[in-house]
This record gives structure tokens, sequence and C-alpha cells, in this order.
């Protein structure tokens, strides 16, 4: 089929003014498409993201520690072997739209993932918080790397756990993709950070803390579920001080936020019997911000666990119905007891 | 646990400017709260959907034809027993921040069912297109009672088939939510058509006929496969003369809309084995709407299979990933052979 040959694209359509990414080499053939749950669960034995297999997976980027000929490896970057967007295809240099309000740009981008560990059986939340910080680590070094393409406006971090959270391998991996335009939830959340600074002269991120919504804090990071939270148990892991891009994020910070990241990973587990998972990092568009320092804008890490379904009112509305208050959330999460 | 006990509350915080509707109603206890399956798919014995079981539903509001002293019915249109926002709180009055911005509104507002045939095994795409025009209609119809209410400002109707389209009843229903304020995602897409038009003097979905993204046609609809479709195999009927409000339907369009409805969802059905879906009706706001015919706002019907997970990066981003060109999915869906 056409799909199968073509370059992944972009598209904005008159109506909704949201970017889709068209991506076949995700594809299976459309008329192939049918509907059943993902076939591939991989098993240990032929697990491409084990220690040994390195020759399965698209090309290695870098592995922490930073020794290529060594066979040991604590932590792999590698491209994604079913990239959504191509790093072979020239970057968008114009986005006009036609005659009927449409807009197609090029699927420019770099699409990568990170291997957690070299072990099958050991997830993100099995590591101690240097080595759950040597992940974070990773996303930073990764992140300065990408961030030098001109090309580049924003880099999103996330990790899907669990196969209805999106996960296709289990593995422990999260993915980075880096991408040729600022996406909508971007900008609505950067101006409505921007709107509240001008009405109040603070950042609606440093003033956040609140008593009944804190569950747990660290030397340089809290962890609250936010007043509005979209899903039941969401939780936030903000800096306490002011920080516009999560890449400015240095050594000990990385330490103190990975074993913050490991204790929320650990409480939902227990408390929610270890469910599906989404993390994706919340940082800043990397042009346009000169000085780097955006007095308005505060990154932040979002854990959602997968609990309750998307249906019809939430697609048409964009508006989430959450049955726990997050005050009940916060508690709950607060007083969950970790073993050992 | 206090939120038992609660009003369901609408809130808005200053990071992210989305309305989520916190509603205990739809709870388990947050201390009883496990990820696992819907427990509750349930049977046609203990339906109480099905003819002959009214009197598990909470309360009637109409049926069709609409003699409720008969005991056959072809339509019940109902309460929702488990109510995301509540009829019996005052609407809302304001909806001015706090100093740190967030925003909390009472869960004012109408939340009904409509079921769609008084038999368990009869699924809306099993009805004749009179008989799909008839469950239009009785939309309409209540459409109708709600907008006369001044809080109401948006009214969202959406169907969801199937667990993972987040239907936890399988008896064939649908469901009609009236709402104290307009969704962020209906504002988004007002403002993107507004804009549009001002820039062309056109009307974006009275242009949007494409042969190549064109699946059918009726007397006064088509079905298309939008340009930067979000999902795979999305659909839109979209009355072909331009009209802001669903609700100006009038009867021999409901069944012509009837009759290209069920066509799609049959097609979907061969096509994509009977996946899960949902549908939505894209509407305009009630009010600031004089006159009422918007030049820029034009209503349709979206249809979703559900055959992709949304992971970390959907949720971060707000952009999709679609590994089907909506050429190649629109060129499917036409040449679908619908048997007999």
């Amino acid at each position: 089929m056409a799909s199968q040959n073509r370059n992944p694209e972009i598209r904005k359509d008159a109506v909704n003014n949201r970017w889709v990414i068209f991506s076949p080499a995700r594809s299976r053939r459309p008329f192939d498409f049918k509907s059943k749950a993902n076939p591939n669960p991989n098993n240990q034995s032929e697990c491409p993201f084990c220690i040994g297999h390195e020759h399965d997976c698209a090309p290695e980027i870098f592995r922490v520690p930073p020794d290529p000929s060594s066979a040991s490896w604590q932590i792999r970057v590698i491209q994604n072997l079913y990239p959504a967007l191509s790093r072979d295809v020239a970057p968008p240099n114009s986005s006009a739209p036609n005659s009927t309000g449409d807009v197609a740009i090029s699927g420019f981008g770099y699409h990568d993932v990170v291997i957690e560990s070299p072990v099958h059986s050991v997830h993100l939340a099995d590591l101690d918080p240097v080595g759950v910080g040597e992940v974070v680590l990773a996303y930073k070094k990764r992140i300065d790397q990408l961030r030098c393409h001109d090309s580049i406006k924003y880099i999103q971090v996330f990790k899907n756990h669990g196969a209805s959270a999106g996960a296709s391998m289990s593995h422990s991996h999260s993915q980075i993709m880096a991408l040729p335009v600022v996406p909508p939830s971007v900008s609505a959340r950067l101006d409505s950070m921007k709107q509240h600074f001008d009405q109040t002269g603070r950042c609606s991120l440093c003033d956040i803390r609140s008593n009944d919504l804190l569950i747990d804090e660290s030397a340089h990071f809290i962890s609250i579920v936010p007043f509005a939270a979209t899903f039941p148990f969401e939780i936030w892991i903000v800096p306490v001080d002011h920080s516009s891009h999560f890449h400015d994020i240095d050594g000990a910070k990385a330490t103190d936020l990975g074993g913050l990241l490991k204790l929320m990973l650990r409480k939902i587990s227990l408390q929610l019997s270890n469910p599906p998972f989404n993390f994706m990092i919340h940082t800043s568009p990397l042009k346009d911000t000169s000085p780097a320092q955006l007095p308005y804008a505060h990154w932040f890490l979002q854990i959602v666990p997968q609990l309750t379904g998307t249906g019809g009112f939430e697609m048409g509305t964009g508006c989430q119905i959450n049955p726990v208050f997050p005050e009940d959330a916060a508690k709950v999460l607060r007083e969950v007891c970790i073993p050992g």
C-alpha cells in the first residue's frame, strides 16, 4: 500500500488546529488493521533490550558508563527501531496552510529509547535513587545533544509502563521525542502559566505547595496531587526552586529526583496493585527563550496511573471526569506504608 | 470517606487551564481503587436497560413512542443512575480564581442516557435508517429541553460502544451531558474555525469535500476521513448545508443521517472486526450565539474506532500519532463490501 513507502508527515486541519503525526512505519498494512490486543508482549528470551541482544536493536547513541567496547552497561540510549518521526528527512521550512486551511509538513524529528536496565526483570522503581538519577541524567544528556539542532522546537520525555499504557515492550524503558513544532498542549500550558504570572506576578508552580495536596518532599522537590488532577491518583513532582527547563538539572538534583520518583512509583504500585502508568516530563520549548529562564515557566514531572478509560465525553470535550478528589488521593498516597 | 458524601465539583488549575469534573458518585471508595478490568460487564438477565426492567433504572424523562402507560417502547431517555454532574445543586454563579489561580465551581449539570432499543442484543447499527433517525431525534428532543436552562452552556452527545471505549453497560445506549461551562476542546475548535473564516471568508467544513478523503454520501450528508484524522479510520459525518447547531436537524435529515451513520458503523464493524468505538456530536455552544447561525461554525458527528492506545507522548503533547494516512483509510472504507 502506498503509505508503507511514504515518509512521516505532520498535519493540522482547519477545524481542530491540532498537530497529528502520520507515521506509516508504525503501522501494519491498513487493510490488515483489525481490532485486537497487542499480539507482541515480548518475552525475555527474545527481548532485544536485554544485555547480549544489542545487535537486535537500532543503532546505539550512547551508553552509561560510556565505554562502547565493554560488554557490560547500565543504561543504553538507542534509536527507536519504529520511529514515529524520521531523522532522515529534511526539516520543515514553512507551514503555510493550503486553500482549505489544512497544513502538512515533513515528519522530521528524533525518536529515541532509553533502556533503563540491562536486566529484563528489573524495573525503574527497583533501581536505587542513584540508579534512577542516572536514568534522569541520561535524559538530560540526550536532550543536550538534540537541542543543538535549530529545527527542534520541543523535546518530550515519557515512559509507558504496561501494555494498556502504550508500552509495546515489557523491558523497562522510556522514550525521548524531539519535535519540529511546539505541541498544542505545551503552548496551552505555557500560555496559561504566563497569564497567571501576568495577573499575579507569581509563577503558578512556585506557589503550588498546599498541605492537603502534598504527598512527600525531598531536598529539592515536592510531590503533590494537583488541585485539578486530570486522572485519579495523578502525581506531580515539582522542583522547589524555579526552573524553566528540565535539562538544567544537575547531578545532585538528579539523584534527589531519582529518590522521590522511585518512592512515588513504589507507592502507586503498592496502593494500586502495580497499575499500568505513564510519566511525562513537562518542560519549556527550546527556541524563542532568551533569557533561558522564563519567569512563568516551571518544569515538572507528571505520573498518571492508568485506572480509568477514556470515553466519548472526554474525547468530545477535552474535559476529564475524575472520580477521586485530589485531597483524598493525596491523603491515601501520603499514608502508603513502604515495607523494608 | 469524605468524598463519598460530597457534591460534584468542576475545577481548573492555573497550569493547564483545563476543566476537570470531580465526581465522587462515579467512584468506588478511593482506598479500594485498584487497577483491574471493569468487573461489571452486565449480562442480559440482570440488565436494567432491557424492556421489563424499567423499575431498576433512574427516572425516565421521556420515551418513544410517547406513551408512558404502554408496556412497550422503542427508545427511552432516562437519568443516569451514576451522574457525573448533579441536577440538584445550584448552578455556578461565578468562576473567579483564588490567590493561586485555581478555580472551583459547583458540579451542576445534567447527565442522561438514551436507551436505543428495548432488546439487549440489538445494537444501533442493527436498526433500520428510520430507527437510527428516531434515536437522532431523541437526542434533538432532549437537547431542546435542556437548552432552555440559562445555566447550560454546552451539550455533549456521545456513544461509547465496548468496554475499552468506556461503556460500562453492553446494552446499546448513548449519553447526553449538559454542562455549565464551554469545554476547552469546544472553545479551541470554534476559535480555529473562526480564524479560518476570518482569513478566507469560508467555513472550513463547507469546503471539506475532497475526493480522496470521501467515503460515502447521502442526500444531506457526506462521510469523510478528515485530512488530519487523529485516530486510524476516524470518520466525520458532515451536513452538506451549513448549520451551526445539531439541534436544528429536522425529521427528514435525521432519517438521512440515520442511514449514513448505520452504513459507517456497519463498515467499521466489518472492516475492523467489530471494534470498540466512540461517536461524538460536535455542535456549537448555546449562549452568546445570536444570530443562532454562526457563519464559521458547522456541526458534525465524529466516529472513532478504538484501535490504538494512548501513551505518554500523546498525554504529554496533545499530539496523536496515527499510523494510517487518511487517504488510505478512506479508500479502504469506500471499498468495504456490505453483504445483503
